[in-house]
């Protein structure tokens, strides 16, 4: 039985609370939250412990694994004390907004051994997995190219965006880790391009808001990805792999499966489902799942720091090449 | 270079000379309809002779075979006054209404080794056929059951009803003929249900708009069909047949491949093709080139009189289910 | 918060308990079973009693409502005895096999006022409820036609067909339900024909295994179902709403979104969720969720006794009618 | 009635050839092409004359355009020379493989006013005409981000690459038109990466044969671009608009619309259809179509010179692009 301590109890936080309380080889001890009310909130509803203090949570000789999903600029803190206290760890993305932090933090962690997961959700997708499976057995080939499409179905508040990193780095900082995931290879060099087509007033924050990169790796596979912070008709979340022996697609989830016909159009299907919540609920199941399991069973995490090193490494350079207009070598 | 007739410039005869005009195996001889210019008008556009007289035209010593299109109370005397003069016919169903005359007809046209073909456009379509071929190359098994949804975009002029024979004859006997078709064994026993959703009045001439017929063959395997005269989407035209080992569906033809997302739906295609004429054009042309062949190259009608008989048969036995509520044997 | 006994530890009776034991408004309290060790395996797994008696388990003051899912044989005296002492009941179709049983039982039911609701799970399903829901909204106009498709993965056991009262009150019973609830009106006549098309050795437990049925209501709505044991490509669970001014269509699900495309064939989709269990596992969640809702809210049952009689006896005359060749009145 | 000459008597000759003869406003006069018997044969076959000197035939007084299907190194000087005459032409992409060339044909095309469509099919495609009036109607709102699939059956020969002009300039160039076409404006900026995954040996001719591209216009559309010469599933076209009140998406054709479903796969469609002659023959007609309509009725051409010359500018900066690494101003 897995002991485990959340820390942030926001809109992540809970997430995570309902799937470790659910979940038959786990026990959530403790949730800590600096900020008013809301782990005693969460904490009352699920039946655990409350505190206003993470740090404390991570020390408790009852707690094995801590989960980071507090405001980014905790999270490298908060995981260095919880490894140093040989505590494993599964912490939200990004690990920091400065790769220097990242580096430095990847460092101490891999010499200390420590047993950290980067929660990189979409990985976990049952789609996703089926997909890298597929690839994996040979169905299509070589791969030769990835495709992927991510889009928001609206903007985020303004306030999340000024501390957000950009939509480099808290958005297709996903997408990059899909790319990489799905490659099979590191990305070389990277090309973007970034627009402000949804918002003209994000100037003021240097950010955009729709954006495409495209990115190859050292034997010459391509992987094209591109994101809009709106689009009317739901999240859009849909991979292509082309092989040389086939394609694999993934498109979207619906609630159901109906399909409508009238006079004005056929074939219609339910709208998307909203937002990564809903999209990812699955996802995030099966991501604390495999925490779970890695720990018991004491095999490699399915995602490590480097992993969220090397994605926003990725976003870094896709930001610089879409200010310069070059392509930028990783 | 096959010499064809056309008797009856309506609308299935118009189609029919083009097709001919188009087909560099035959050559468009001469166009006769009784009725006003109609024959002139089509003669004249296409380039062929024009005549007031089917009979005559059947005659001349230049016309190989006649297409008849004329209406349905013409077809057994125009299409036995061919066959005695040794010419070729691609005949439009039904044969006719009465089944006796039916039967008198194919009988002598048996006798005379006479050459008929009856024109059931669907089996040419380029999805049926493939249907066919599927199940005759085994992907499926044994058909254990078959599936036919045909429904017209909306109700025909009461004219067109009073001579038409009503639903069971004048529609369904297209969807009996794809039952034959399809299940590769007769049907032996046939239950249907009838009633106006559509348009109440049609009590008057005691005929129907709506309909389902369920049939089964002598080895047990079962058919189901399903008509309406309005379908406000569109032309409404598929197939299913299941079997051991699989199933086989064809879905609508539309003219474009474009799926549309908003607010609103998502996958959004386009309203199917209108009616027959577009929905079976290649149907059409396939179905002369078949006659054409089978001519050249003496080998078998794809269509004969007896598959008109037979459908015919089963629309007699489907309405008089409807009307007594029993099941008939065939 | 409801107190819930379960009557049953056998493949359904698990389904029910673990979504007893993961509703926040409820709570499980003990699990009854005379086989073996069944109930208490369950029990210990999630943290409830085990009982080996189902009538002291009904008698219990700590039990607000109970879960009936034992054979079926037993379902009537364990419902009357629960709603005698106050109880309220889910109960697992068939109510029995013999309609003039079941007849009787629904009157005692009835005079009692007793809370009991048929566990009819394909009504929770969330596509069949959004078909529902947009008949409801007018999406379609007036209901003309509703074509019901049902296949299972594979033959059950001989031993299991033996004992289930045919493959038109086991399997067949659902899609009677269905009809009845889609069509909006009740069917008066039922027509129906099966075939031995899977295993000829069916002939001596006088069952089937390939069926059609086709039914009317009194104002000439129509409804098709078609059944089969046996469909190599899984279970295929669809159903067509065809009305006056559109049409509703529901697909199957599929564990995943993928699509494959490779030199034999494009668009190549997962294989179908296996069986009913797989399938219906959201529809099984939303069907105890109601159950508790309706007891909570003291609103009508969302299925009721009445439900259960009418499907087994559109059952029965289909049987009569597969068996005579004849229509048959409800 | 449009007396037409065909340059050329290969592959494309044929197609053109073909549906001059089919159209009832034109007259196909001569068919030319200095190699061998390919004239004659081609002129017998749909009775015409034929020739071996294309000049001779833009001569003729009974000619009144001209369609150039001949190699690309005699595009321009053919062009010019009908021009000149007086002549209407349709020209074959790409007008030349060296863009100052192109850039003096186009000047003089249009200083002496010369009636010159360029032949990029795919704009004509139903599908494609669809996406474009979708677009104009508004039903996406303002375009944000065009993705255009490219992707061939198998690699060309070596000697057709050998003085193609490259997969930028051969292949690309169509999606480099479709691109400026479905965006609406220029693209002003090009970034693009090529590799060797199909055919390794390419290296000798500095060619490729799998490439991504992205472009932006001057307001900050998007556009990507994937080619490969090789996709064993066949032929692969897709379009995606994205707009800030939807997204269209175009899907390939097939021969058929059956779907088959079986143990291994469900929902399997019929391959694609092969190559351009097959896929695009429907374009084919309605691009001629559309030059016979803008002659008699005067109205401007449906693609120009300018046009031609644009894709292989965008060719050109895609080209050097792949080869520095850098973004290229077009």
């Amino acid at each position: 039985m897995l002991r485990v301590a959340i820390l942030g109890a926001g809109r992540i936080g809970k997430i995570h609370a309902a799937n470790v309380a659910g979940n038959p080889k786990a026990k959530l001890v403790i949730i800590a939250d600096p900020y008013g009310t809301a782990a005693k909130d969460l904490a009352d509803h699920l039946g655990c412990e409350a505190s206003l203090d993470p740090v404390a949570a991570i020390g408790r000789g009852d707690v094995d694994a801590v989960i980071i999903g507090t405001p980014t600029d905790t999270h490298v803190s908060l995981m260095l004390h919880a490894v140093r206290k040989g505590k494993a760890v599964l912490c939200e993305k990004p690990i920091d907004l400065d790769i220097a932090k990242v580096d430095a933090a990847v460092h101490e962690v891999e010499q200390l051994n420590g047993r950290v997961m980067v929660a990189f959700n979409r990985r976990f997708d049952p789609s996703a997995r089926q997909l890298r499976r597929s690839i994996d057995a040979g169905e299509i080939g070589d791969v030769r190219q990835v495709i992927i499409t991510s889009r928001d179905p609206g903007m985020p508040p303004r306030e999340y965006v000024r501390h957000s990193g950009g939509i480099f780095r808290d958005m297709a900082i996903h997408d990059f880790d899909m790319a990489r995931w799905l490659l099979g290879e590191e990305p070389i060099e990277v090309m973007a391009t970034a627009s402000r087509l949804v918002d003209p007033g994000l100037a003021e924050l240097n950010d955009f808001d729709t954006l495409m990169v495209q990115m190859r790796t050292a034997s010459g596979r391509q992987c094209h990805v591109n994101c809009c912070r709106e689009a009317v008709y739901g999240y859009d979340q849909r991979m292509e792999i082309f092989g040389s022996s086939g394609m694999l697609l993934n498109e979207n989830l619906r609630p159901t499966t109906v399909r409508r016909w009238s006079k004005t159009g056929t074939e219609v299907r339910d709208p998307l489902l909203n937002f990564f919540l809903e999209r990812y609920a699955e996802a995030y199941k099966a991501e604390f799942d495999q925490f779970v399991d890695a720990i018991e069973s004491g095999s490699p995490m399915p995602t490590t720091p480097h992993d969220g090193r090397q994605a926003l490494r990725l976003a870094d350079c896709a930001l610089e090449s879409a200010l310069t207009g070059r392509a930028v070598k990783v």
